[in-house]
Parts: structure tokens; sequence; C-alpha cells
């Protein structure tokens, strides 16, 4: 509770200032007072998501500070994607073990260019001494005509629905094994794979693109059968996914990785890796065109992998339609 | 990042539904899905403030868990307070140690317990293993009518203008140091100075009362000086203290406590003693009444303590007028 000394004498508002304070836009203000103040656009919704990144846990401690900042803003800006908003402001609050330049310098710059590329402004948050920890609280938009809100929802899927991913999955839980030694990776695949745990690319224009679309959506952070779990649940449907469409789902797919990695086990990291910031949603099955629509107008690679059925549970099948059946747990910060 | 077992082998999910997620009524959707949405009322402004605490900076290790929960928040409410707000809602990002129903099921008490009191509703954040850090992120509304946001600013202060604060100031400094043992302070002071440490009231009714009446304001939190200093920057003015209106701020101010704690260091605590989160506040003075309607209106003590000036600087002055001068350093996190 007693102020310390730094080695840089920095103070904690030398520190905002320096490196995070910018003038406001969209803000109707900015950092500096007690509060920020937000002027959401008539008609529409405020949508917030809150996420706290700490050490050894979801970083190394020689974590590079620029890909860290990217992925605190990033992985928030994918609640905001799953959701259908419009990124519009975020607020930061740091707790760290010194006001050290050579890492709050590149963090800031990792952070703020990823929230340029979105328009998203930082607009307040606070500073203090502590182990490190990094929580982001993110505010999107949301169209609601008439208070009918245009969110999308985890809750909306329906029997017969197709069932999509964005992008590849499995990569960041593939780099998180080679670097805790597991598999020994080609340069050039641990690099693909690294940059996919490290810096991952919310999906925003996709969950714009899909708003009164998808009759669901949620960003895979603790694995796709998780968070598809989720859906179901909130949908009250089950789903069928088809491993054909899941095994070539990496980005490392192909026989450099086959070389090293069991078939078997690139599954388990698409389907229960994490960290995967990808968006699993659904549409209706006579929707696949404007949905293709969405995919191109956004610049995303989107994948059909299954479809929901009225039963509950999540099957996975081969081209036969056999079920297979795997120990595929997912990921949860306290069992 | 690998997932932990817990003693209680209470999952992530569990923990969120058992202690945190109640039911909605004012935001348009609560916890459980990738975002919450607000509604803002027509008209309003947002605002928004973060705050994060941390073990042995903001709180002890032996912490009581109720208070914990209700202090955690309450500093939060008290950014709402000096900006004028209405609360609507807030997040909880949470990092614990384990998931430990003893210290969850009173935390989490005395955070809804303040909560319920002001209307203000967990609507989202999130929860993972890591040393003991609380950020709570809070919502509330400002009327903006046609624009002309009715937020209390820092920036607002003009010479001539009378300055305020609510209630006490320096019983939170003192029961720090008498935690830490450098006073022994009778049973029931020590008591008194304790409940201001660790159950700060929030004034969140009468920063809405003085709406359209304070020029400027700001809450307490690193002590008399250091925040007022920051009105005076973002005003552009300086300011006079009365050191005689200010002596006897003290909740424990008394015979007891002169027998124990000298005179001059009462001082220091009510000028930069810190954790105290009252408002500070300026006012016309020719709205002395309207300032007292407005106490009384939210039955809030409020005190005259001296007056804004044209040259920058802040003074505390005797009865005589002559300058007091002493070491009153703020609270920084980083110096």
């Amino acid at each position: 509770m007693a102020p310390h000394a730094t080695p840089q004498g920095l103070g904690e508002f030398d520190l905002i200032r320096q490196y995070f304070e910018r003038p406001v836009r969209r803000a109707a203000l900015g950092i500096g007072d007690d509060c920020a103040l937000l002027q959401p656009g008539a008609g529409c919704q405020l949508a917030v998501s809150s996420d706290m990144l700490v050490q050894d846990r979801h970083f190394f401690a020689d974590a590079d500070p620029f890909q860290l900042g990217h992925k605190a803003l990033a992985v928030n800006l994918s609640d905001l994607a799953a959701c259908g908003a419009s990124p519009l402001a975020f607020t930061l609050a740091l707790a760290l073990p010194a006001a050290d330049a050579a890492w709050l310098a590149p963090f800031s710059r990792g952070l703020l260019a990823l929230a340029d590329r979105h328009g998203c402004e930082l607009v307040g948050g606070d500073t203090t001494r502590g182990p490190l920890n990094i929580c982001i609280t993110v505010f999107g938009e949301v169209p609601a005509p008439a208070g009918r809100s245009q969110a999308l929802l985890r809750c909306g899927a329906r029997c017969g629905d197709d069932i999509y991913v964005s992008g590849t999955l499995g990569d960041a839980r593939l780099a998180l094994e080679a670097i805790r030694g597991e598999w020994t990776l080609p340069a050039a695949l641990r690099k693909r794979a690294c940059t996919r745990l490290h810096q991952p690319e919310p999906r925003v224009a996709l969950g714009q693109a899909l708003r009164g679309l998808a009759t669901s959506a949620i960003d895979i952070s603790d694995g796709l059968l998780g968070d598809l779990g989720h859906v179901l649940k909130a949908s009250g449907v089950g789903a069928r996914l088809d491993a054909p469409c899941l095994v070539d789902r990496m980005a490392c797919h192909g026989p450099a990785l086959d070389a090293v990695v069991p078939a078997e086990h690139q599954l388990r990291c698409v389907l229960a890796g994490g960290d995967d910031y990808e968006l699993a949603f659904t549409a209706p099955a006579d929707r696949r065109d404007a949905v293709a629509a969405a995919a191109q107008h956004s610049a995303t690679p989107v994948s059909r992998i299954g479809t929901i059925t009225a039963r509950g549970g999540l099957q996975v099948v081969d081209a036969q339609g056999a079920a297979i059946t795997g120990h595929w747990a997912s990921f949860d910060h306290f069992c």
C-alpha cells in the first residue's frame, strides 16, 4: 500500500500519459477524469465484455510485450465479434511489477496498433503495482432498432442449422505443446503455430457481416467442443460434427505436420485445443449463399463443419457417419 | 495455462453460477453470453470507470472477504459519484489462487449487497486462476439532453468558487497506520477508523444531487491535496484551504485521538491520507444554499474547506491566513 520507487522513477500518471493517453475521437471523454463518457449511437445497444490475462496462466513470463499487448485486446475484440458488435472503446487495468519502459513501450504499441485497426479507443482504466495482470473491458455497438437487438447470441441455434467455423483451429494448442517441448516442429510450422497463439486476429468484420444471418455465435477460446457445447445448451439442441471437415482445419495441416504429430492428436487440438479466437456459428441450411457472401465480404475463410440436431449432446462422426469417441476435455480455469 | 484441480473441485462456470449469476432487470442481457448488452436511457451518456485491487497493495492477505467485496465495488461507485452518474451495471474480473467457497461466499455477499443498494447489476466478467486480483469496471448513466453532458468534470473550477468535501477524511490512513502498529488507538476509535478503511460508502446520491451545481468534482482516493491538485491543473486555477476547517475533519477527531496522535499528524492524514472515497467539489460562492440543499437531499454531510484562487498552486492557511507548510506527498502507485 505504500508507494515504491521504480528504477526509472516513472510515476503512475507519467506512465499513463506517456504510453496510453491519446486524444479520443468518438468517445465524449477519454482518459483523465474520474470516468470516461461514451455516447452510443441512437437506437444502439452497448455490448460489453471483460477478459483478464494472468502470467503463467494465459502467457509466459518471457512473452513478447508487443504480442501480449495485441493479444490482450484481441481476446476481448473476439467477444465483440461473437456478438456481432462494432468496436467502440476499451478500458485497460494493468498491474505491473515495475514501471519498466522497455516493456511498456512495445506493449502499448501492440495494444494500440490493434485498437487503431478496429477503431477501438482506449478511454480509461487503472495502473497499479502487483503481479503482472492485464484486464481489458471492451465496448461495442449493436444496432437495436425499435428495441430489437441484432446481437448474435448463443441461444438461437435450431435443428437443421448448419454449423460453421471461421479460419483455422488447433494451431495455438500445437504451439503451446511445441513450446513445452512435447513436439519438435519444423521451424516454419512452429512459427506459423506460434503466430496463431501469440497474435490471434479477432473476427470482427465477420461477426458484423453475420448480423441478421447467423442464428447463434460464440468465439472459440476454450476449445471448439466446449464452446459449441455452450451454444447447444443455451439453444436446447444437439450437434453432429463431421470429422472429415475438421481434420484439415489446422493452419499447420500438411505432410510436414503429419510426419511429426499423429492425425488423432491433430484432431484433438482442433476439437479441444483452445486459444483459437475463431467464431463458431450456426445459420439456416437455406442461407448457405448468404453465409458465403458474408465470408467474402469480410475476407474471412469460413468452413461448414456439421449440423444442429434435435437431440441433445454432441457427436463427431467419420465419413461413414459412425461416431468417433475420444476424451476431448475443454479448458476450465479451475478444474 | 493447464487446468488445475481445486480442493472443492469447483469449476469456472459453476463458480460463476453459484456466487455471481443473477437475473438482470435493467440490462438487456447479463452473464452467460460472449457480451452483456446495456441499453442506456435515451439522451444519456454512459460513464465508465475501472479499478483494479491487488493484494498487499490495496488490501492485506487476511482482509475480510465480505468487506473486500464491498470495497472493490465501492471504489468504483465512488468514481461514478464524482461524475454525477447514476449506477447501472458492472463487470467483475477476478483472479483467484483457488476457487475457495469459504472466501467466495462472503466476498460475493459483500459485493452484491452494495450493488443492490445502488441498483447496479453484475452483467459479466471473467474468472481465472492467479494471484488474487479484483478488477471491476462500472457503468453509469449521465443525462446529456441535446448532447450537453451533465457529467461533473475536473476542469470547471473557477476563481472564487467555494471548495467542499463530503464526510470525513484521514480515518482510513489512521486505520492503516494503526494496523501497521504505528499508533495504539482506543478500541472504539480503531474500529471506527477501520470501518472507514475497509467499508467506505461511495457518495453516489451526493454526486447526482450536484449535477448542474458543482463546477468540478473528484473523488478522494489518493489524498485530498493530490486529488484536488488534479482539479486545479485541469481547471487552470489555484486553491487556498483553511486549516481550521480541516483539523476536525476526521471521524475519529476528539480528545481520545488527541491523546494518542499529534494534531499535526492528524492534519497530515486529512490532507494526504488517501483511501477516503469522499467527494471534493467546487461550486460558485452564490450557490451555498443550493449546496446545503443538495447535501440535505442526499443525506450527506458536506463541509466548505476553502476557495479557488486565480493563481496556480495550493496553499493551506491558518486562522490568520498565514501559509502552513508541510511535506504532504500524495499517493502514487509507482513512485
